[in-house]
């Protein structure tokens, strides 16, 4: 059949496939300074935010992604307390970030102001937590603000980008990998989402090999469920730095005293298990 | 963007969604006695099977169904000998199945014998197998069957079917699971495929609670990721009865003998892992 005008579709050109969301109308569309902003009213996944034709989020399955870009990466380190977002600026990876009462600062360093207010708007269930005053704001190059930042000042870096093409390009490369590697501290977690395992395996192997380059000790990707990303089957990869992936701090995990949908401490567990395909091409 | 004629497209009323992958070509369609059934050659996707409108396998992916169909119900088996499956009839579960040395007699019960027919000759990597001795081929009504099975006389039960609609809807009832239970022996293990947990929780729901009415002591649900299935998140169910899913034989499921492309030990122990949202609504 063919879909009609009722529906946002989003073309994989890697995977020879495509997603579709019926939506009930367009609420918002701009072009930002940097990039070109929709937001779409869906039948059954909520708010729909997509950036140059790509999704980034919905209300309905958002929480699968932020829970598993920030919790497994908290509870590796052995105790976060400075930790820093590149790119997040919907802010639902902040948010799960402050539930963490260890935290004493979150800062979330997005180059597009408009994503934020955006986000703000039509997903206000994800910014109830901005006015913390343990989270701060900043809106420019989270590239060149990594590079300039002091050595050893941060637990935790999670970078929440779009797709290694376009402005998130940089995000990708050893060097930022060194200058995150410079910042962390002498136990650190570094946290970047990685794309499908289905589809991008070369993009996931060039990302293990750039990190380990830039310093990091071990690598280690996490596998998720995220229905309205290419495949359904997304990733995040983690570095670390003097810790290691499977030393998490389980039992925390177990007895967190906050809320969650998806994550607990045999998610975390289960995430770190390899595909055989994935063990084959980057070890456990 | 509106896609073409060169696309297939499922939509999946639940879901507000739908899945569409680029095809060159058709290269089969036909009305079965059961269904009608199309196959199509995808751009990227290899070979695909479409019945009654709905994907049921492509050449690229079906390894993570068929090895997670198959290998946790046979690895919480103490010492599968007897294994039947009801469905499958594109033979990727029976192939799965006659990895394991220690299977004897593999039989299975499809209703539809013109799916196998195209299985052999659109996906005959799958079908390798089929000339094994200790496979068998019975083409009738599997809930029948079940129905008149000797009490005892199975060890493993893989339900490989349809959704529940049409002609495989008896196969998710507590009349059914009953038939199921009677048949296996006093350790047995029956799996099903159960839908994705982001759209029908209330089949999951249905399921275990029919599942445990009909006598089976203990239901869990695996986790794994499908792409071409709806979300891209599926899962199968598995009713025990004198085992016990977190049980399973980790040390012969590492060393198994035999290649796979996904499942593992680790990946096993992973997909009984159960998300939170999972845990509220039927327990670990």
């Amino acid at each position: 059949m063919t879909l009609d005008s009722h529906w946002f579709t989003e073309v994989c050109e890697e995977g020879g496939s495509a997603l579709s969301l019926k939506i009930k109308r367009k609420l918002h569309e701009e072009q930002s300074e940097y990039q070109r902003i929709e937001i779409f009213e869906t039948e059954k996944f909520g708010n729909l935010m997509v950036i140059d034709g790509f999704v980034m989020l919905s209300s309905r399955d958002n929480f699968l992604y932020h829970e598993m870009m920030s919790h497994p990466a908290l509870f590796t380190h052995p105790e976060p307390k400075r930790v820093v977002i590149i790119g997040g600026g919907d802010c639902g990876t902040l948010q799960q970030v402050l539930r963490h009462d260890g935290v004493t600062s979150a800062l979330q360093v997005e180059i597009d102001e408009r994503v934020t207010r955006l986000a703000e708007q039509y997903f206000p269930e994800l910014c109830e937590n901005n006015s913390d005053p343990r989270a701060q704001f900043l809106f420019g190059d989270g590239i060149r603000w990594m590079k300039e930042a002091d050595a050893g000042s941060m637990d935790v870096i999670i970078v929440d980008s779009t797709d290694p093409i376009g402005p998130a390009k940089g995000l990708f490369t050893e060097d930022f990998y060194r200058d995150c590697h410079r910042a962390l501290g002498e136990a650190g977690v570094l946290v970047q989402q990685s794309e499908s395992p289905m589809y991008h395996m070369d993009i996931l192997g060039e990302m293990h090999a750039a990190m380990r380059a830039a310093g990091f000790d071990t690598t280690r990707t996490l596998h998720y469920p995220q229905p309205v990303y290419p495949s359904g089957w997304w990733s995040a990869t983690m570095a670390c730095k003097g810790v290691r992936p499977e030393d998490f701090r389980a039992e925390a995990a177990a007895a967190r005293g906050f809320s969650t949908r998806y994550y607990n401490a045999d998610i975390h567990r289960a995430a770190l298990a390899q595909p055989e395909f994935c063990r084959e091409a980057f070890g456990d």
